[in-house]
């Protein structure tokens, strides 16, 4: 059978950011085509949601390429850092880890400024507070929490910017998945709060990508 | 068919709170006859949850009464005010209101002291912050909220008190009847909350009933 | 009882924009209240998701105020149009209408220019192609759609702005509350698409001012 | 124990077409009987879902079927190809393929012309918009997809021959499981379109049959 | 504002039947310039899912129109009767009769001839055994079922057609809206059976006559 | 640590039939010794649902014990066939084993005749209309059905026996883990069929056993 | 159009009760038609669930008939009291009175002896122990209950017979509509009890008709 | 990368109990690390939740450590046991321990006097009843159970001290997960009941702790 994928090389001229590659229910051989396909296009590529083992075999065959194993994110070429504050990625703590790095690589993929401030979590609230005036300074906010996903509530009523919430699966009993994270994000009293799919670290990038694009225009 | 009820009088002395009634799903007659039956042995009694026309019935059937409309609330007999700080009802505006005058009233109905604070809504968290000093003065906290229920988890983080959170059923879309909110707070990462069913101003009442005996025991 | 409401009047030199009232479950003496402590300091007011009965109220009690019943919202004061092309609130048909003048008349009280494009639903997607170069001219996009919540997929494939995807819960049988469309919506395929609650308008507006009053800074 | 099956050799005659072995939850040793006793009537047989363990011991048992490991169908026979265009079976990538094939191979074994059509997502419509005039050439359409499940509501708005539409459990978060792109395709505001269960591939590949059998009545 | 709507006059062609305008979330007055649009136009027209008092003004401003209260369905001009023996729509009593109607009234208005067949529920199977002979006459089988939705698991193995189950919302306690007929015909064991949204007599209906004209093709 | 079991060895005194062990959710060890405190008060014993490494363990130490792998039921000591006809346990093939044995041990357990016909599914129903006079022989009726649930329904509007349905999870996509059987069952339109919990054949026998037990009395 | 019912008369023959008529989603000239075929074939006739508008008018259309406002049953003649204890219908308190009368006037319908016992929730647990000996005199227990539905598991680890428990919809927050109860019941530790719809008073009648039937055998 | 917590060491000061590390989803190092900090400012720690793998390497780094495979719990250092009646857990049986631990060990952590009662299930109610006036002499009960959650309805009917209900994961089919129980205990007809999130353990001790240390004032 020929090769049943068909790039849409056209995307970043029409949006303003490359395709990417969803990992997760696809064959290591079909990504390890899809990269090549790339290489031979002259352009770089990130694959997300790759399980271990799909990791490791990436890793093995394209030997330059950035590797998270806490997201399962795999880059094809390292991008140079940008030191400009546009998008503060915002968590509780440690067990966020994987949807934090899977919107920080893929910023890094589009080349755009990016943070973690991941020491702020409500239970502990004047955490958040000591760091209002330095969170003042981002463009764009992606906040990230999952149990009960109370964090955007509070820092949408604390700053003006635009915010994207991001609900993780992290949590037990009624939050195992993190429904009850998009269920609160969704709900939230603050106002102007956008909400992302569960773990959709990736699609909070894209968004933040597409508001800084316009900020560009 | 002879009267279909069974007061369980030995309530008080096995329990610390006599039984109330539970009105929603009662017909008008029976409820009259269940109070006739306590003003038979001398007691005050306390309907819930009760609808404008079944409310109406028994404020014209029983002119002594006390009832409250926002919650549908019913007592036989006023009880004289306890002004000590024992209980605090917490809500974030007055769209709470008809669980906190729930609580409220069966608080009230048991000889208890509570006061209702409801300016303190999580999207403009300093009106909460001012007011840190007099919750602290109450033993026991009941917390009000609809929506994405995040306030329990705010003031749980801040207070050490026992903290019973009520999910109430305000809301739309996806916190359509207080799921959202209800597994907000069973979901908190805040410590050692704990939580009773949608809109059951009551049952937090009598939870909060239920430490205050502790302590006078 | 005094007054338990509190208005948050600091909140548009914290956030940008001022307080919303919600109006669905307050009683409507408490919404005249809080209208009359808005004219008294000499603001403007927004009140969302009334029902007919109380409309009519406030229609009746501040006879220079604006009233949308398809959407049960109400300004206090006219605001001038501003022909600006800022926000393109885009639908499939008539059903959504109370969606989308929730976010037109949040927007014009904002000050923020905004029109509605409503006959480009995918069941005839050549409504929606002749239609891409008008759409490219604005800076924000709100996507409204009921039953299966197509639109915004297909509107993300082939326009570069952000997005601001809202579910409505015009449907039947499954699509029945508007649950599916926004499932849809957060699962898209389509990249960077944000998302708020059910027939979430004003929060869609307000989003689309957070991100306005960035490009503004 | 007597084999505890009991075939409806009489099927063929009865509706059109032969039973079907669903293999997940039978042990390998009662389809490895099954099958012989497909054998001993001199019939060819299918055997879906299959876990790789299962495949496996088939392969080694039956050495001249046909194994497709991306779908876990057994063939026990080969049948010759026909070319003609009488099912087209659409989807938008790499992803869906387990569900693309278990479609593909039931209609091979019962004799029906299919193709495989899968690059053709709506988050970039032009790669459908560019295949229409192939697609028109088929007498059904099967719609695979996952995620939100847009594909056959833009299909059923433009093609006018009966659609089947098969939602995948490809996806994450909201999406896991196939719920989302099931419901959404449930819902679609496109006309006359009918939906299997999530994965069916094979019902949807029986349904086309039911279809066609009609055709050449 | 002018008219918000926008008649894919070209549908016929594209598609084979016409666009029908789905009434329960339009006003009425919309309906009526919709309706008056399709005079202008010379054309018949079908409205669905009507409310009462939406259907009590159609009639009196269309006098020439069909109505029929039990589906809530409006057809501007009568159409001639076929009596040819296209579609069967089979239930199981006089419960469902708002979904058949629907069915029965949008096959009509497509010029379609169809039959009702209303007395054939699993609980006494003999009634369905005794009008095989006849049901085996139809082109298309259109099967309706509330409650657990078991009439096409049993139709589906004894009849070849094409079959289209729709779930009606008849029903009470965990049958209540028709989710677990819709699931239990999505999980039938009888091969080859489609499914549409609950109630959606409509749905059903062009999905026949996808089929009868690929038929006529 | 002391045991923490205490065996209610009472219960064939108060309710007809001995307490059973759960094992699922045991450790071990805590399994060994309770039946070893069933030894020691000579009693046999049945342990219900162990994962196999369990019953491999129980089938080393108690060599003379009777285990079903099937359905991970394992028996202290063998109990005489029972030959009168009493209890029929019916299902539609291969797939739902594990409940029907898990039923068949249980009864042979508590000495019960119980016979098990299982080849009968509604997708050919001439299967149990064929055996319809064998199973008018039986006191109890016990119908195992997984996907869609539909055996009970046919069964119960053909048969007067006392009818106990039992839901398996045997099934895929919608059908996943069984619910969809449970409510079909429960949303029966034949009359008095009763339902126990998902996969609980233990249940359904238990059920079975108090009624022949009346019957005894 | 001719009528669309046709009663199954034979089923008292086959199954040993009559058939029964599901009375809310019929027309009540249905229902009227009905009840006069029966009239015509001198049998008696049962109707349930039936609203208040509609039970009105078959008051004044067949005045010898017996109403139950409570249940919405009506039955077309009284039947003579049977005074043999066959079935205990045991309940918490008042609020059940809906199901309760819904499986008695089923029972008295079938000529069975019924007897309501209903103030022996497990809030109060003496009550329940006080009528244990009154309890054991029955042949069948129907058990009713809303809320957290926890009688039939009490019930159930106490007493002998067959037990048929029965879901109400009394309740509210997370029990509302009955699911609660429902899950509970099928989730019982207490063995054997089985289970009917929420709501389904009449399915428990016929359930114990057909254990009574067998006995009589 | 510098570690990325921030242990809240003033939280004794402000809640009177310290931070608990939830260990399920971070990374085995990052526990070490957490682990070391607390080490270095001289105090012990808690961490719940974990794996066993998680476990096996805090054992071997920390050889000093309690460690509780049942509850996956490990505390850095051994607390003197305090004999004091504060605290019961109470619960059915032994499939609940990995709840009863949790609590357990997290009392002993906070220096809290805890005893274990765990034979007392409703399905045999006479065990409960022969342990009433041990019951009695705690100052705060928490109840563990699973499947239908039936324990504290009946204990909250008994005994009028505080009362926790934990829901336990425990139990199939419907009750897979714990929601039943979690629900039932919500919906509970005894008065007062307050619950934690499904297998939250640890927070109904740290919710004892509170109302034990507003004893203590």
């Amino acid at each position: 059978m020929m090769p049943n994928f068909n790039i849409d090389h056209d995307r970043h001229n029409r949006l303003g950011f490359s395709e990417v590659i969803f990992g997760a229910s696809k064959s290591v051989e079909d990504i390890v085509a899809i990269l090549n396909d790339h290489i031979a296009h002259n352009k770089n590529a990130l694959v997300t949601k790759l399980q271990a083992s799909q990791l490791a075999v990436l890793q093995e065959k394209f030997s330059r390429g950035i590797a998270d194993p806490a997201s399962g994110i795999f880059m094809l070429e390292e991008v140079p850092d940008n030191d400009t504050r546009e998008v503060a990625i915002v968590s509780a703590g440690t067990s966020d880890i994987h949807v934090v790095n899977e919107a920080y690589y893929t910023l890094k993929f589009m080349g755009t400024g990016a943070d973690r401030i991941s020491d702020v979590g409500v239970a502990g609230i004047h955490r958040l507070m000591n760091r209002l005036d330095e969170l003042k300074t981002f463009k764009v906010l992606i906040i990230v929490a999952g149990f009960e996903g109370a964090l955007p509530s509070v820092v949408g009523g604390l700053l003006p910017q635009p915010i994207i919430a991001v609900p993780s699966d992290v949590g037990y009993g009624v939050a195992t998945g993190g429904q009850v994270a998009l269920n609160a994000m969704l709900a939230s009293c603050a106002n102007g709060i956008t909400v992302v799919n569960i773990n959709n670290g990736y699609g909070a990038a894209v968004a933040a990508t597409r508001i800084l694009n316009q900020l560009k225009r």
